[in-house]
């Protein structure tokens, strides 16, 4: 298999890809922090790194599966990738008997669109937010257009797993479909919510995972007196920035 | 209701107190860490503080008790007490189809103990290891004495969470009923497992809660091959601990 992914997708892939025997080529930016790099390659991946600013990570994945006879694996435009991460909406739909809103971290929405999937099924009325940086809200600007917009290129957030270039157009046709709304966060909202997640709920949570708890706390939506879901996802995070939003 | 604890306890109690309407005093150490005391103050709670190597806290406790008529809540020398910390155990179990070992945190025994009744119920062939500090292995001495036996007064080590004075009296009993073992771990060794715990698990514990990963991680016991159930309890860790754990 190969796969384009700044680290979470990546070690997803790297690790079904050795619980199952087959090879795998991941496709990383040079700038993904480095102990996800080193994560993925812990897995028995081969790494390609890329420019995320000059290069197209798509096409070089695209050209690895082409030339090698391997199954590219999308991060998020996928409809099998999309169900897959909306298990984690399910998970969330078994465990509660009413649900009045979720909050899901939102880059390429794939996560995004399989939860609001699951979660609108047995909670119709539930509302269900995007949630992405500040600087980075080609999702809340792609609804309000009513067509896919795209990031600034070289646009930077804390939030490193957040920082695909668009939404994607599976994802985008779901948030239509099923009424997703889109909030944004800034970087030190999240680190408010990282600082929160660890101190308080003593998980280790990185920027990208956190936006959803960052809008819940930064009062983005109505939550008084509601049930909220908040989806907490990926802990790829280095001592350093740890270090950095502890009290 | 009154209780005495260097944290744990005291938070729960206070905690329950607050949810049941009724004033809880709190006994804590003079010396217990300062977000600990201030945690069970802001349940609402009553603090008295305590010379951890002068006063006697249990008289103390029984003082105040009887002075204002406030029911006496031990943190683990009560069958009650034992029984509610064996829901732990009682959850492993039902999470599980076999289990080979199972590591608890020790000091006054009680969540060991009540683990042990859970787990060998339904596993009469797991072996329960209480971990406690390496200075503070009066269970282990204990064990081999046949007899309780007391801890140095004013040994120190980072677990805050595991410096009673010496196993109870009920929890003692069980484990010979029941047949736990002792290991015990370096604080060096407990650092490495709070380490493991946050970049890899991704979970804040606290020193006394890691010292059974901290066992399994430095081989205390055998596990290659072996299914082994490790109780991590306790999330109540200091901004700077946690600088000073991580890599």
């Amino acid at each position: 298999v190969v796969a384009f992914s700044s680290g979470n997708h990546a070690q997803a892939v790297a690790g079904a890809a050795k619980h199952f025997g087959v090879p795998a080529v991941i496709v990383m930016p040079a700038d993904a922090p480095r102990f996800k790099i080193e994560a993925t390659k812990s897995h028995g991946a081969e790494i390609v790194l890329y420019d995320r600013i000059k290069d197209d990570r798509e096409a070089i994945g695209r050209a690895i599966s082409e030339e090698r006879g391997l199954t590219l694996v999308k991060p998020f435009d996928d409809p099998d990738i999309i169900a897959g991460q909306g298990t984690v909406g399910l998970e969330i739909a078994e465990e509660v008997e009413k649900l009045d809103a979720a909050l899901i971290c939102t880059s390429g929405g794939g996560l995004t669109a399989g939860c609001a999937i699951a979660l609108k099924a047995r909670f119709p009325h539930c509302a269900v937010y995007g949630v992405e940086p500040a600087e980075h809200d080609d999702f809340a600007r792609s609804l309000k257009a009513g067509a896919r917009v795209k990031n600034a290129p070289g646009v930077r957030s804390i939030c490193d797993a957040l920082m695909s270039e668009q939404v994607g157009e599976y994802p985008f046709a779901l948030a239509k479909a099923h009424d997703i709304q889109a909030v944004s966060v800034s970087d030190d909202e999240v680190r408010a919510a990282m600082r929160f997640a660890a101190m308080e709920l003593k998980l280790v949570v990185e920027p990208g995972g956190a936006v959803g708890l960052a809008a819940l706390m930064a009062g983005r939506i109505a939550a008084q007196g509601k049930r909220i879901g908040v989806v907490l996802s990926g802990g790829n995070v280095d001592a350093e920035m740890m270090r950095e939003v502890l009290p």
